[in-house]
């Protein structure tokens, strides 16, 4: 019998207490021996609980009972949760996580510490909410160079952009919704829609992929408030849609760049189909080629069992196998990764372009906007040409790349 | 330095080799140490290769060497490979194959050979080809019950269908153009087109999800030499395209039910954008609901990468990881696993259909023959049925089934 401590008895929380209980005798199968939770420590009070014996407020005790093996954390942010993962770590404790703000911050650090301790840090839940991405990166791609990485990993707002494509609503009337349906929160929406959320998990799939620390404060990151109904009608009849991409590219010289970012993604591409909810992962490796991770990108018991499934694995005696899901320390830079790549362009201009030193060809007028195109072009020719505008008595209100195949 | 050979020199043990020398460096920061190939074993002659001294005849030299500690089988077949890699497993050596037949005739044996001597049999290439999914079902969704999978796993067929779709072939003509391409056997393209290897792949994944084993020879499968394009253009008339669909699935009352047929699958489905050679699988867990895994389904390099990854992971001091990796063995059944589970229908019919116990509606005419629509309709009613048309002089030429959502 293995016995395990929950910390932050919320939604993911509650879904591990569930989860263990519910496939109790599947995950008895897989771990080798029955798993129980002993301990569920939360600072709220849970005495009217059935499980109210199961809660403590204090860390020590978890940490005094030589039976817990394995911590589960889901807390979430940093101001708790990093200084009692540290703890556990340190007392030799595996700890799995869904917390990816503490994984895209802490990762290298935790990492390493959970190696010097003998034991390990796993963060599948982090990315994709259930979907298996962290797992099959580092183990089933080990032997592939993974030179890209681009998905749709931020539910709330895919839901939003389906919802903008498909009922035409406009970006307030989709949040609201969202929010209606308890997918956005009410209070702040900004670490979704201003694609926060997405910047961390590039900057942890990102750091996986190239085996040093990549700080979501260089990845730049940009949501989907700007976008129009004229935006999404323009991507419509260029035969593609608008979908925020979180991606990682290394460049040929080996240099990094990554971003959050609407994109316009052509509708043959395999996450051109991803709608609601749903996350979407390509990952491209130079021997594999590109393979896609798809499925519900959060909710309730999908994360929790990506989050048993790791305690599953720590659980493992001599589970060697996570040496390896190890990435290097790095200095936070003090600029933003930059991208130099040329792409081309959706570009939604106020005012009459002609005549620029950049070639543009209309694609859809609405309000005295226009959406333009423009091929072949750098994001430095792009700040170029909004000056170029801006000079001309034009403002240029949206600039999208759209997705390279 | 770990060193271990190869056991057959055709297209993915070559890739094995090619794999492990282009990503060395990555491979060794994986594996924790350098990978090599020392041996490598095969029938032919390669004295003119520049590997020519790595070459050997005769498996006890490989066998004799203690420096060796896994093995890969790329030989194919059950022949040769199954002796020899029970000899190595016997020998403690861990095992990576790509083998499907193997895996699916032998596994749930030669796991338990594994795990009694200490050591792992892996098999992520057997299924997909490179994409993984072995892997993710065995550890990213251990805390879930597997209640189906719906999968296209034989590229051939899915390049030949989509190119029946798309450019208007028959089978025939897409047949010879697949053979021409080196996508399908031109001796005997039976393995594909009649359904086994897909057969196999899904008896190998559904023993994984139920926990013993399930034979290819007690699963139904039919491949895609009956379909013409009167079956294409009908399906598409229904928004649907034809794809071959291997299936598992567990009842309610917690029998199973398996087989590979082409199938009607509804174009928002996302199965149904899968085109050419791409392989993708559809995995529903109990608490993480459906997952997809997407990728190139063959090729040299994307399979030899999977098996260079098994490899990885086997090498790894302690991968007690494995040790879930399982399934009981079990009988063979002396019939086939049923389907008792009603269908939307896609009947093809010679002659007229009417006045029949089962409604029927007709999609489209060619030649002579129609394409019927029939709802909420069991296996066993559609045999009923064609014995009723037969009676009145009518033929059914093709039933197919509708996946359902």
């Amino acid at each position: 019998m293995a016995k395990i401590a929950i910390l932050g008895f919320g939604t993911v929380g509650s879904g591990v207490l569930e989860v263990c209980r519910k496939n109790a005798a599947s995950i008895a199968r897989r771990a080798g021996e029955p798993v129980e939770v002993k301990y569920i420590l939360d600072v709220r009070d849970f005495s009217a609980s059935p499980d109210a014996a199961l809660f403590v407020k204090d860390l020590d005790v978890i940490l005094a009972d030589p039976e817990v093996r394995a911590v589960v954390e889901t807390i979430g942010g940093t101001k708790f949760a990093y200084p009692y993962v540290r703890r556990c770590l340190e007392s030799g404790r595996s700890v799995c996580t869904s917390n990816k703000e503490m994984v895209a911050t802490y990762g290298a650090e935790l990492l390493a510490l959970a190696k010097a301790h003998g034991c390990a840090f796993l963060f599948e839940a982090s990315v994709g909410g259930g979907t298996p991405i962290i797992t099959p990166m580092h183990q089933c791609m080990a032997a592939n160079h993974i030179s890209r990485i681009e998905g749709i990993v931020n539910g709330t707002t895919n839901f939003m952009l389906t919802k903008m494509k498909r009922d035409g609503m406009r970006f307030d009337e989709a949040l609201k919704l969202a929010q209606q349906l308890g997918y956005a929160e009410t209070k702040d929406p900004g670490d979704d829609v201003d694609g926060r959320d997405a910047c961390r998990k590039i900057a942890i799939l990102g750091s996986l992929a190239c085996g040093h620390h990549i700080y979501p404060d260089n990845v730049p990151a940009r949501g989907i408030r700007e976008l129009t109904p004229l935006d999404v009608r323009a991507a419509e009849s260029r035969d593609c849609v608008v979908k925020l991409i979180a991606w990682y590219r290394e460049e040929a010289a080996g240099s990094l760049a990554a971003g959050v970012e609407p994109m316009l993604v052509p509708e043959h591409n395999q996450l051109a189909g991803v709608d609601d909810v749903f996350n979407a992962i390509l990952v491209k490796g130079d021997m594999l080629g590109d393979v896609v991770f798809y499925g519900k990108g959060a909710g309730k018991l999908p994360t929790a069992s990506a989050v048993v499934a790791d305690v599953i694995d720590a659980l493992k005696e001599g589970a060697a196998i996570h040496d390896s899901l190890f990435w290097q320390p790095a200095e936070k830079l003090d600029h933003m990764l930059p991208d130099n790549a040329a792409y081309t362009w959706h570009l939604r201009v106020r005012g009459a372009a002609y005549g620029l030193r950049l070639p543009l060809e209309p694609v859809r007028s609405e309000g005295g906007e226009t959406v333009y195109r423009a091929d072949n072009a750098t994001p430095a020719q792009i700040d170029a040409l909004a000056a170029e505008l801006q000079a001309r008595g034009c403002q240029l209100l949206l600039a999208m790349k759209q997705l390279a195949e």
